[in-house]
């Protein structure tokens, strides 16, 4: 529950609408929007990086499977694989 | 379906690794890493925005829903908040 | 860390394969595959209706949104949308 | 952009409230929550038999792979195994 302290009484060197801390809040907000954008740029730029990949004959899961693995402690990655096998073996796969 | 013009015979610039171009896959990987690093601070900055936001009183949800109608235009908002109340009318809402 | 009570000696009931529970193994696999179909199925159902709804001259987002507002308390949806009033006049929207 | 059909003149069979299909939107509404309901119930079910998989002593992450594996062809999950051994080894992993 917030405590509502943005809205208060008029008078105060921020722009107040309806007892609000309007200038407060448009900065948050254009601010996190602006943040967004350049969210939005850099998913563009890696799907770029994929689409140059891919012309260059790559391929793109693999890749993507690439750099899961390499966020993992290489530890972890071989006891997965090793698991992975026995489970597969199991099954007949 | 690549055609798998990175996998070609050894010889080149490239340190081919396996008849792969090595050098050109760890371009791709670690330029993609880079970027998903960027867009991970980004969303920490972005969190931290709305933690700001919270502790300055506003609410964080209807400050996400200000963003989503911000990005549409101001004559849709207008026909869907109509419609919107149309159909809350007719289930008694 | 799982314990690895599944990778147990051959000589069981179960048909141990590599020292683990291989039937045990695949019934989970099964039981879950078969309840992602049954999801599958079920988000084809769904979006079957709003076809259906579309068809009828609704408006589809429209009636999310109204989806979206039975799940909350009425007292809820009411203070966020007077919030949503207050914090648009503010922003002059 | 719907045709609003949906929004017809008073004095039908259905209870037409604002000049709108009230009882059909109500019942599209209506079969939507329920689907979801049911949709839900499905996700506590899977997450059941996960929580019997780790108990039993599985790996659950890997057994989520091995799903992900019987969803693909033979031939296509061998080619991409293929693959990612050649890019490890030129990237040295």
């Amino acid at each position: 529950m917030p405590d509502h302290a943005a809205v208060h009484s008029s008078g105060e060197d921020d722009a107040a609408v309806g007892g609000i801390a309007a200038d407060r809040l448009r900065s948050i907000i254009e601010r996190v929007e602006r943040l967004e954008e350049e969210r939005k740029a850099l998913a563009g730029d890696i799907k770029d990086i994929f689409t140059e990949a891919k012309s260059a004959g790559f391929d793109v899961k693999v890749i993507r499977q690439i750099i899961r693995l390499r966020k993992q402690e290489p530890a972890e990655v071989e006891e997965q694989e090793t698991l992975l096998d026995i489970y597969r073996r199991a099954l007949g796969m």
